[in-house]
C-alpha cells in the first residue's frame, strides 16, 4: 500500500471520531485496523462511531487500550487475584501485549468471570487491560506452552510483521475485473502434497502446504510451477494440522515467504508440534530436512489464527472465512469471497461429513457458493466403508480374540486425530467392560497430541466438552492409558502380556509402531489394526494390501527381512475422512449448491470416478485435473 | 549446452572421418551441424561416413566448402556466366556466404541446369561453390529484395547467431520423463492473439505470436501468464503470416527473446512485409508501435525458414516438422514430436481441408500423433459455408448486378491470401466474359504480396504453378489489374464508372478499403462484399452484421457519422478456413487417429460446439479451454 492510502484511511479515521474519544493511534493489525485510545470509556466497548467506521470502510477495526495507560503488568496479577476468588483457581496469568489482553486460566471459568460479568468488568476498569478468561487445560501441552512463551518473548516482532502484512492487505485493488485461477500444485489425482494455488489479477494465495508423506522423491507439491511466485504470495491458508497439509509451512519461510498463515488455532499449534517432530525423524533418518527450526518459528510468528465464521479480509479482492470441516481437531473448510461477490469458492480439505466421537460434522452451509474443491479419499465405487456400529462391533471383536489368545493389538496411529478418536472408543468401551481390561500404551507423540485437544475445548463435539467439563470424567485421563518413553519400555511391552499399542508413525514410516511390529511380527496371536488411511507407497500400506516381509533395522543399523506372522485387520468406519456417500450427501446438501465441482485427494481412479458420479447425479460441471494444470474459474 | 559435450560432439565426428576429408571446421548452425573442408572430393556428397554418422549423433549433418578455397565472387560470376548458355536468361547471381551456396535466378531454370544438372557439376567443381537455380520471380518483390540484401550483409551476425542457438538446441537433456503442458496464452474461445505455449520438464517452446487484430485494448496473448519466461523460450514456430498469428514476433525480440524462430520462408517474407506494414499503420494513426523495425530486422535475423516435411532437432527432447495447411501462402500445420516419441502434437494453426485455386488441402497424415489443436473459427453448427461453386455463382451475380447499374463492388480484403485467390478467380471469369470486362483496382498492399506469391511457386497449388510458368498465362500480372497508388488516385475511382476495387485492410480497420466505403457509402448502387472473416470488434464485422452508419474521418481530422446505404454482401465460400464440415472431415481422416482434440480460435460457441460434435462423432477426449488454462498432455 502507497503511504498515500494509508495516510488516508488514517485521516478518515480520526475525522470521524470525537475529541473524548482519545485516540494515540492507528496501526494495521494484519487483516484488522487497530484504534488507540487513551480514554477508558472508548476503550473495548461497540460504539456507534466504530461500527460506522466499519460500515464506511469496509474493514474490521478493534479498539484497544494505549500501552501507556495499562498498569504495570506485576500490579495488574494482583488486582487480578484480589478480585477473583480463590475457589475459581485462577492457575496462569498472561498478557497479550499486542492486543492489550489479558488472559485468565481458570478450572472454574464461571466463578472467575463472575456475576454477568462483574468480575471482568471490574478488572478492566481498574487495570485496563481487556480480560479473557479461559478454562485450564486438564493436561498441559508443552508445545502449546513453547508457542505462548514465544510470542510473548517476540510480540515487538510479530507487532512489525502484522503491521507489514496489513499494509499490503489494504493496498488498493487496481482492476475491475475478477478473473479468477486455480492451478492444481500437489494432491490432485494423488493423496499428498497438498497444495492449490488462487490467482487473481490483484492477488495470490495458497491453500494448504503440505509434503508427500508416502513419496519422499515427489516430496513437495509443484513450486517450480511458473505461475507460483513465492514473492507475489499474498497469504497462505491452512486446512488442518496433518503434514500433507501443512508440513511445509516453514520451508516457505526458508525461501523468502514474508507473508501471513491463516488457519485456526488448533492447528497452529498441532501443525508446529507435527513440524518440530518432522526435523527429528528426518535426522534421526539420517535424511537432511527441508527446513529447520529457526524456519518453524517465522511460520508461527506469522500465523493469525481465525475462528471459524470469521470473515477477514486477506487482500484487496479477497475475504475468508474457516468453517468446521469434522476431520481431527481446528480441521477448517476454506471459504474465499472474490470481488464483491463475483465468485465464492470452498475448499474442503480433509472431511468428516459425519459426528465423530471427538467432533462435530463438517458445516455445508455458505453464504454463496459458485466452485467446491472437495477430497476423494475415499470416493471411490468400492470405498462402501461400514457403518460407525459396524466398525465398533469390530473392533470388539479384533480386541477381545487377540487378548484372549494372549496376543497384543497394535494400532499404528498418526498421533493426531485418529488417535484421540480410538482413545475415546477404548475408554468407553473398556470402562463399560466390552474390551477385557488389558493395559493401553499410548506411544510417540499422541500424549503430546491429545494435550493440545484439551487445551481448545470449544473445537470438541458438545457430548465431550460436557464429560470433560462438567461431568469430570476425561477419558483422555483415564488410568487405562499408559504413555511410553524409550526403547527399553517398548521391549517390556513386547515382551509382556495381552495389550493395546497405539504408537506413531501411523503408517509404519519409521518411529514407535515399527519397532512394536518388528517387536511381535512373529506372533500369530497378535494383530495389527489399521483404523486410518494408508497412503500408497507407504510399509502400511504394504502391510495392509498383504505383504507378509518387510525389512526391519536391527539396533545396529542394519536392515533383515522380517516375516509378518500375525492378524492383519483394517477397521476403515473409524476414518476422519468422509466415505463415498458421505461425499455425495455433502454435495447434495451443501447450500447454496455449487456450479462447478472440482475433485482431488485421492488415488487418480477415486478422484475421476467421483467426479462422473457427481456430474451424473447432480449435473454440476465437473472436474478432475491433474497437477500443473491451470484452471480458470471466472 | 556445456562446452564439454559441444567438444565431445566434435572430437566424434573428427575420429569418424578420414583424413582424405580436410575437415577445416566443425560449426553449430542452429538445428544443423556443419561440417567445413577443404577437398573438393568430399563437398556436397552424401558420403556414407556422413550418413553413418547422422545415424549415430541423431544430428543433421551438412558438408560445406571451407570459404577460403572457394573461388572469388566476382570470378564465380563470371564462371556462371561462361557455363550457363544465354537463353537460360539468368537474372540475378547472389551468394548465400554461410551456406557456401550460390543462387542462380534465371527465367528457364531447365535450360540453366543443364542436361542432367550438367551445368551446376561444372559450376561446383570449378568454383568450390554448391550452385542452387531458382526460377526469375515474374514480379519482384520489394519485401523479399530488401530481406535478402540485409541477410546478405548480415550474414556473418546471423552465423554467430545461429551458433549460439545450435549449442543450445543440442544441449544434453537432463531428465527422462517426458511431462508436457500446454498454456493458452491467446485465441482460446476468441479469433485472434494466437499464442500457444508448450513446456516439457526440459525445454519450452511457442506455438504463433500474433496480435488481437479486432481489440487493440486485448492486443496482446497473455504474456503475463506465470508459465510464460522470455528467458527460457527455446524456439518460436509460427504457422502462418497473419498479424494474429505472427504479429508479435519482433515484440519478442525487443523484449530480450534471442532464440530462433521457425517458419516456412514464403511465411517469414509475408510476415515481415505485414510487420512492417503494421509499424506503419500505428504511426500514422498516432497509435504507438509495440516494436521498432530495428526489433523487426532482429526477427528477421533470428529466422530459420523450413521446408515442409522436414524434421529438425528444436530442442534436447522436441522435434518440428512443417506440413503445409492450405490457408495462404506458405501457411503451415505444426507438428512436434516430444522425448523418444512419448508424444506427438499437431497445431492446425488456420487451415483449408480443400484444395482452392491457389494452393493444395491441408496434409492430414502424420507419423504420429496424440494430441490434434484444431481452429474453430467456421466450426459452428450455423457455420454451413455454400460450396465453391456456389459461391462463384453468388460472387458473378453480385458483380454483374451491381455493375450493370453503375455501380461499383468493394471487396475488403486481406493483403495476403484472400486477395490473391479472389484476383485468379476474378481473371478466370473476366477473361471468360462470365463477368463484364470492368477495371480492377488494387489497392494497399495487395501487389507486393502477390509479389512475393510468384517467388514461392513451389507453395502453390500445381494447376496454378502450370499455367504461369508453363503456359505463360499468369493471373497475377493480367491487364485487368491495375494497381492505384496515393489517395488523388482513389477519389478519382470513386467519382469514376463501375469498377471493382481490392483494397485493405480486410476487415475496414483503417486503410484504403475505409476511404472507398467513405467514398461510395452513399451510393445505392454499389455493393461491398465481404469475402474472409471478419472479426467481432472490427468495423467490417459491424457493416456485416446490418449497421448502417459508421464514423468517417474527414481530411480535417474530425470524425463525422457517415450513412450506408450500398448493398451489403458476405460470400463465404472463398474463406481460407475449413468451414465446419471440412473440419470435421479432417479430423476423421487425420491419420493417425489423435486421442485428444482441442479446440481454439473461434468464438466461444463454436470452440464449445466444434468440441462437442467431435468428443459425439469420435469419441476423442476433446477440451476447449479458455487463455490462462493449463493443459497437462502428458
Amino acid at each position: 500500500m502507497s503511504s498515500d492510502t494509508y495516510e488516508k484511511i488514517r485521516a478518515r479515521i480520526r475525522e470521524s471520531l470525537p475529541e473524548s474519544a482519545k485516540v494515540t493511534g492507528i496501526e494495521f493489525e494484519g487483516p484488522e485496523i487497530a484504534i488507540y485510545s487513551s480514554s477508558v470509556a472508548f476503550i473495548g466497548n461497540d460504539r456507534d462511531e466504530v461500527k460506522s467506521l466499519v460500515k464506511i470502510l469496509r474493514k474490521r477495526i478493534v479498539v484497544r487500550s494505549d500501552p501507556t495507560i495499562r498498569l504495570d503488568n506485576e500490579l495488574t496479577v494482583e488486582k487480578i487475584k484480589e478480585i477473583i476468588p480463590e475457589e475459581a483457581e485462577v492457575s496462569k496469568i498472561m498478557f497479550n501485549e499486542n492486543l492489550g489482553e489479558v488472559i485468565i486460566e481458570a478450572t472454574k471459568p464461571g466463578v472467575a468471570i463472575g456475576k454477568a460479568g462483574s468480575n471482568l468488568k471490574l478488572i478492566k476498569k481498574q487495570t485496563l487491560w481487556i480480560p479473557q478468561v479461559i478454562r485450564t487445560p486438564p493436561i498441559e501441552s508443552r508445545t502449546v506452552a513453547l508457542i505462548r512463551s514465544m510470542l510473548q518473548k517476540e510480540r515487538q516482532l510479530q507487532k512489525e510483521i502484522f503491521r507489514t502484512i496489513g499494509q499490503r492487505i489494504h493496498r488498493p485493488a487496481i482492476k475491475k475485473d475478477i478473473n479468477i485461477r486455480m492451478t492444481a500444485l500437489g494432491s490432485f489425482r494423488e493423496v499428498g502434497r497438498s497444495s492449490i494455488l488462487i490467482q487473481t489479477d490483484e492477488s495470490m494465495v495458497l491453500l494448504d502446504c503440505g509434503l508427500n508423506v508416502g513419496n519422499p522423491k515427489d516430496l513437495f507439491p509443484h513450486f517450480d510451477n511458473g505461475n507460483f511466485r513465492i514473492a507475489d504470495l499474498d497469504a497462505v491458508i491452512i486446512s488442518h494440522a496433518h503434514l500433507d497439509h501443512s508440513g511445509l509451512i516453514p520451508y516457505l519461510f526458508k525461501y523468502g515467504y514474508d507473508g501471513p498463515i491463516y488457519t485456526s488455532e488448533p492447528t497452529l499449534h498441532l501443525s508446529t508440534m507435527l513440524q518440530l517432530d518432522y526435523i527429528n525423524i528426518c535426522k534421526r533418518e539420517g535424511r537432511p530436512a527441508p527446513y529447520s527450526k529457526k524456519d518453524i518459528k517465522s511460520a508461527v510468528l506469522h500465523t493469525y489464527p481465525l475462528a471459524w465464521g470469521k470473515v477477514t479480509d486477506i487482500a484487496p479482492d479477497i475475504k475468508l472465512t474457516l468453517h468446521n470441516a469434522g476431520h481431527i481437531l481446528g480441521s477448517s473448510l476454506i471459504h474465499l469471497h472474490f470481488g464483491n461477490g463475483d465468485h465464492n469458492l470452498v475448499f474442503t480439505g480433509d472431511y468428516k461429513f459425519q459426528r465423530t466421537r471427538l467432533l462435530e460434522a463438517a458445516s455445508c452451509k455458505f453464504p454463496r457458493l459458485e466452485t467446491l474443491i472437495t477430497e476423494s479419499t475415499y470416493g471411490g465405487v468400492q470405498d462402501i466403508v461400514p457403518s460407525r456400529y459396524e466398525s465398533e462391533k469390530t473392533l470388539i471383536q479384533v480386541m477381545n480374540s487377540t487378548i484372549r489368545k494372549g496376543g497384543k493389538v497394535l494400532i499404528p496411529v498418526l498421533a493426531v486425530g485418529r488417535a484421540q478418536e480410538i482413545m475415546v472408543v477404548l475408554e468407553d468401551f473398556i470402562s463399560r467392560k466390552m474390551i477385557d481390561p488389558v493395559p493401553v500404551y499410548v506411544d510417540g507423540m499422541i500424549s503430546e497430541a491429545t494435550a493440545v485437544h484439551t487445551t481448545h475445548p470449544d473445537y470438541l463435539n458438545s457430548e465431550l466438552r460436557e464429560k470433560i467439563f462438567h461431568q469430570g470424567k476425561n477419558p483422555f485421563t483415564s488410568e487405562i492409558f499408559t504413555q511410553v518413553d524409550g526403547y527399553q519400555a517398548r521391549d517390556d511391552i513386547i515382551s509382556g502380556g495381552p495389550c493395546i499399542i497405539m504408537a506413531t508413525s501411523g503408517m509404519l514410516q519409521g518411529g514407535p509402531s515399527v519397532q512394536y511390529l518388528k517387536g511381535i511380527s512373529d506372533d500369530p496371536n497378535s494383530t495389527i489394526l489399521f483404523c486410518s488411511y494408508q497412503v500408497e507407497g507407504t510399509l502400511g500400506r504394504r502391510v495392509q494390501k498383504g505383504y507378509r516381509e518387510f525389512n526391519a533395522m536391527t539396533s545396529s543399523g542394519k536392515s533383515t527381512p522380517t516375516k509378518i506372522k500375525l492378524n492383519v485387520f483394517t477397521v476403515e468406519g473409524f476414518s476422519g475422512h468422509s466415505n463415498r456417500s458421505q461425499i455425495i450427501s455433502f454435495i447434495r446438501k451443501v447450500k447454496p449448491r455449487p456450479e462447478r465441482v472440482i475433485t482431488l485427494h485421492g488415488e487418480a481412479s477415486k478422484c475421476m470416478g467421483l467426479a462422473s458420479v457427481i456430474h451424473k447425479r447432480l449435473k454440476s460441471e465437473t472436474r478432475s485435473p491433474v497437477n500443473n494444470e491451470t484452471l480458470v474459474l471466472k
